[in-house]
């Protein structure tokens, strides 16, 4: 694959992304690079793209000699995983943007770049097009990282938007309304659950600080209870609820984290709104950087596909530099957190925290916030409880 | 100069940033580079580094050999060109913050480039900590940029900022708080009469769209008429007045202004206050996209520079690839745009408007808001008339 020949592309799934590449590349020839091949599964849909790019037989792109770059959009992530697989090992470069996958199949997919020496670049996994990968991969390599906090589920900022706003319905109703726009789907349980922000949280870890994480290991929580009583709170304190994935230095630990979060309205993240994501850096020397645009959609999901493309291209690959390094952070989620639980007094009564600054009971709701080693958190029962409400507390 | 051996750099300055970059070397063994030599001008003064590494005569950085990078932190354009080119010729890569002397010898810097084949790094010259320049060089070189628009210095957006507050004293006592805090030298001109910004301007139109201008070629205009009366006037419209570096496509053409710009308040960028930067780069298909840092100061600028010196270690050099497209962008300023002036009634009366939506005549001042091709405001009298406020009135 040279620097100057026409990049042939094979593609699975034409889902919107996939349309959105396939769109982009027919208005820029410049780019040149072709979409060879399209495999679709379903046989009786009606596609934009002309009938000869379809097959429904993965082996036709994975088998063919002349595909430089296999594409993959699809869902399913271990079908996703098959096809980055037998793709890097024939030989060809490989972008995905199946953040599950990748996430959850991170030390696989590592091995097997290592082991083939082919290129697996997925900018579009996390946060859409907001260069955030190879930010931190390229730029973010020497100055001291110390905390990368980001809203990269575009879904749930989207819910708590609604949830702000003065007109508020509750819960039930700004995902409701999210669905109607297609910003949330019919089954929205990765996004609203946080597995989606746990994924994408496990993706930046691992080129933020070099830590290969399960994304079972992330501290995760969702959305689901929050109610306008809880809006209310956080409002009374000057902040904004979001949910913020976060993964933070402390000393030689690493804490890493997809949870609500009451996030002061000073900071540009509480004024993120709708179904942007946006991502702060904090660095000993360049201070605090935000990086927002749009998350998810056709034409951002395309934008950051065909960016890897164009970097197979230049022959661009990811060195995971920050795993080579000697000292390399652990996680540990000894530390100590402020948290807001709102729940029944019977079930705060349980929550092991360490010290106490609010204990608010009231005929409308009660909560605490207070103080608490996050793994106590973690495994309290309260936090299985879905009726419960928790969002971490931030010092600013 | 290999991945592996410590990187041997020969500094040039010893201010701010060069006593940043020397602190955050000492801090980080792991980077393996070392500053081998530092050349300052004045002898007597003090310094935190060691005498030994001080010299007062360049050609014992320029002719050691076993020096690999020059890092070029000097204010004066003239000499620091003559570093970088007497680097670059003697096979060594160079690296440098200096905006004024990178815009205007843009030319040269890419013939040497060319010539010697060593890399030139000047991320911090733009925006300090935030990587523009690497961003649009290697991130939006498919998606289909269609303009970037930024706030690129941070003292005039520090007193502008102060002015928009209730308590404000207006533009002197606005630009005397920017000098005592440090946000604004004794001599602020190159700042406050958008010669800086001209110059960052020129070095995103380079690298996002591939033209090389003439900083001269940027209509720039500073922010020294400024009154609270604008700032009202901007009030009302509900727009803040930020000074904008605006590069943007008009079919095949382009626009480049360094110009007060009316920001409506819904904007990302008109909520940048004080000393920070931010870049809003628009695309086909990944839409807006914003980046915000940190544009000046020690520790962030150190942090970019550091950040040129980690790439050259991995033979990073920017390839400049959109000058390298068969059709690139001409700048044509025939464009129209809508543009607030402030004058005398006199003066208004020569602006040669296409069209007039607001024309006020009042005690306390009087201005028209209306339609004008961008050369016909570049040229007409009441543009260089130091009195008169001007300001783009943007569409959104």
């Amino acid at each position: 694959m040279t620097h100057t020949a026409s990049l042939r592309i094979g593609l699975f799934g034409f889902g919107t992304v996939g349309q959105g590449l396939y769109d982009v590349l027919q208005r820029t020839p410049l780019l040149r690079t072709e979409i060879a091949r399209i495999c679709v599964r379903d046989r009786f849909k009606q596609r934009s793209a002309p009938a000869r790019l379809l097959t429904f037989d993965r082996d036709e792109i994975l088998d063919d000699p002349d595909i430089d770059v296999v594409v993959e959009l699809i869902d399913d992530p271990d079908a996703a995983f098959d096809i980055v697989s037998r793709a890097l090992e024939s030989g060809k470069a490989a972008v995905s943007a199946n953040k599950r996958m990748i996430a959850s199949r991170l030390p696989e997919l590592l091995e097997l770049q290592s082991r083939t020496g082919m290129p697996f670049l997925y900018e579009a996994s996390t946060c859409g097009s907001i260069p955030i990968i190879r930010n931190l991969e390229e730029y973010y390599d020497n100055d001291l990282l110390r905390s990368v906090r980001a809203i990269v589920n575009g879904t749930t900022n989207y819910i708590l938007t609604a949830l702000h706003s003065p007109h508020t319905g509750g819960y039930g109703e700004a995902l409701a309304g999210a669905q109607r726009l297609g910003f949330a789907e019919s089954d929205p349980t990765l996004d609203v659950e946080g597995y989606d922000a746990a994924f994408k949280t496990t993706i930046i870890a691992a080129h933020a600080f070099g830590v290969v994480l399960n994304p079972s290991q992330v501290v995760r929580r969702g959305i689901t209870a929050i109610t306008p009583y809880d809006v209310s709170v956080a409002r009374q304190l000057t902040c904004s609820i979001k949910l913020l994935s976060t993964v933070q230095l402390h000393g030689d630990s690493l804490s890493v984290m997809a949870l609500p979060a009451f996030t002061p309205n000073g900071l540009h993240l509480a004024s993120i709104q709708n179904e942007m994501n946006a991502v702060q850096l904090t660095a000993a020397f360049s201070d605090a950087q935000l990086l927002v645009g749009k998350g998810a959609g056709g034409g951002p999901t395309a934008s950051a596909v065909l960016s890897d493309i164009a970097a197979i291209r230049h022959t661009y690959r990811y060195e995971y530099k920050k795993m080579q390094q000697p000292v390399r952070p652990t996680v540990d989620h000894g530390i100590e957190v402020s948290v807001y639980v709102r729940a029944s007094a019977a079930i705060l009564r349980e929550v092991p925290f360490r010290s106490i600054e609010v204990d608010h009971r009231g005929i409308t709701g009660s909560y605490v916030i207070g103080r608490i080693v996050l793994d106590d958190l973690h495994r309290c029962s309260a936090f299985l409880d879905p009726s419960v409400f928790i969002a971490i507390v931030h010092d600013g």
